[in-house]
């Protein structure tokens, strides 16, 4: 079909099915949503988008794009300790993304809403004489008062992280076929990590009831944990020798000819979309396990200092760090 | 400056700004926002955007722009009965939007914020290789339950529409200096509104009281009576000739050679953000007098119709309408 879809066409035939079974949407065929509310519960609201040429490459899967795209909001939810419920999706369309793209695209959406329980409650849709641009505004419920916030870190806390970190950097590079060193496998593993990221949603629970400041590490572990560090108003120590890494990233570590400047790589490189919070002494224990519980790994990987700033330390002398992450223009 | 401004920096000193008083955004040091549950009352979301070289021209004054997307949202806010509560921000800047430009944006979304008492909630900021794009997701309350839909209009309802028609199509021409047969300052008029349209914020109370169904008029008074009537299972027939005009758009119709296309332009040239609603014969009397209370005209336009479907009449003949209004791509 040349004719590129119109809106009312596009709405109908592809993104309404996405909505079905939320009232709060009511079919797409208002300009609004009517969101009720959840005693006892706050709603959590964040925004993340994409952008063609910039978070992704122009010829990369436009189901792969929508995915990722929910799962970076999602990760900014497992960050606050909220539990996913719905999204709005605003997009600016290229001429290029006709009909086969577009329904690619909602197919990727449809795939991870049944994954997560999310549902479309809304959006806007337009034409750009750009590359595609689109945002993510993403409502999470948590229990009233309690979302984890990155204001809370406290003097004397230690620093953990889930999962593995510098997965996504690697990935990154992976998915450009530029990575050196490790096995095929090790690479397409690196490359499906960075691609679709996995929320650790799982973490709510135990990240409410244990942590006193949180966020996803989307930025960088080192950037990430300085936002945190910043909005408590205190400092972070981190040990790069303590970083977790997955198989294939200690297999690319040990490639290299500078280990410490690789750890930096790995905890500055960003896209890791793991949460890194901060609790004290005496229940990050507790968090480790109640993490293990539901199947995630979380590691000490510093402490909170009263004195504001980022100091990264590796064999225990510290290390210059020139650019903490990923910084956005 | 030539390094263009990092995200950070530019949350810091121009956003921040924008979000004191406004406890849900955290100082906007946190990756989300908590908007705390307001008991009896709804949340409604809704969501437009803006593209260069789509809806404003690369020359346009960058707090023109923002003050227009704004009060586009907050017409989506009007149309539906709603009460403004606050705003998240999701912007993709080219690279020659450096400081001057974007302090200029956040002037004319700190204006109107003030115009309007709205707050900004939060937002997502990046670069982008292409023309600017952004998008508003505005937050406001309506009792619960009582969200104006589009749904809700019932055959032998009155069709209504407030202030005047076409000053949006003519408005453009004028901007553009291509509009022809009105005076210099009739120009300035239609071109200001164009330009700034005015949110019917003040009809809240007299929607959710009196009216069946309502939405801004965004696309076109046929498009958007005509989303009404699909929402509704209904049809609309539109009297032509019941067009309220102003009175530049009067002189306009005035010079032209056939008044009937003319009227037709009107009605589907878009961006009036006005109200278009349906309301029972026997409250639409009340219905007017309610919105001249609050110092706005409201004219009867048509009535609704069992059968589906659109009809537009003019001289007390059909006329056929090849487009209803701007259809987005």
């Amino acid at each position: 079909m040349s004719e590129p879809p119109d809106e009312f066409e596009w709405i109908a035939r592809v993104l309404r099915p996405l909505a079905k079974n939320a009232p709060e949407a009511l079919d797409l065929s208002d300009d609004a949503a009517a969101i009720p509310m959840r005693p006892g519960f706050d709603l959590v609201v964040s925004q993340d988008g994409t952008v063609e040429g910039v978070h992704f490459l122009a010829d990369d899967a436009p189901d792969l794009v929508a995915r990722k795209l929910l799962r970076v909001n999602l990760s900014d939810l497992a960050g606050k300790g909220a539990e996913p419920y719905g999204y709005f999706l605003a997009i600016a369309w290229p001429a290029r993304f006709g009909w086969p793209e577009r329904e690619a695209f909602a197919r990727g959406l449809e795939e991870d809403q049944a994954h997560f329980g999310l549902k479309l409650f809304g959006g806007d849709t337009t034409a750009t004489p750009g590359p595609l641009v689109a945002s993510v505004t993403i409502l999470g419920w948590v229990p009233a008062g309690r979302m984890v916030q990155r204001a809370g870190a406290t003097p004397g806390d230690v620093v953990l992280v889930s999962g593995t970190i510098g997965d996504g950097v690697l990935g990154l590079r992976a998915a450009k076929g530029e990575l050196v060193g490790v096995s095929y496998e090790q690479s397409a593993w690196l490359a499906a990590r960075y691609r679709l990221p996995e929320p650790r949603l799982r973490l709510g629970n135990p990240l409410r009831a244990l942590a006193h400041a949180a966020a996803d590490v989307s930025d960088g572990l080192i950037a990430d944990a300085g936002h945190i560090a910043e909005a408590s108003g205190v400092g972070v120590e981190l040990a790069l020798d303590r970083l977790p890494l997955s198989e294939p990233a200690q297999a690319w570590l040990a490639t290299v000819a500078d280990p410490v400047a690789a750890r930096v790589e790995l905890a500055t490189g960003g896209d890791d979309y793991e949460v890194v919070c901060t609790a004290s002494p005496a229940h990050a224990g507790e968090l480790i396990a109640a993490a293990k519980a539901v199947g995630l790994a979380m590691t000490e990987v510093g402490t909170v200092t009263a004195e504001p700033g980022v100091r990264v330390f590796a064999d225990g002398r510290e290390v210059a760090v020139a650019r903490r992450g990923y910084v956005h223009r």
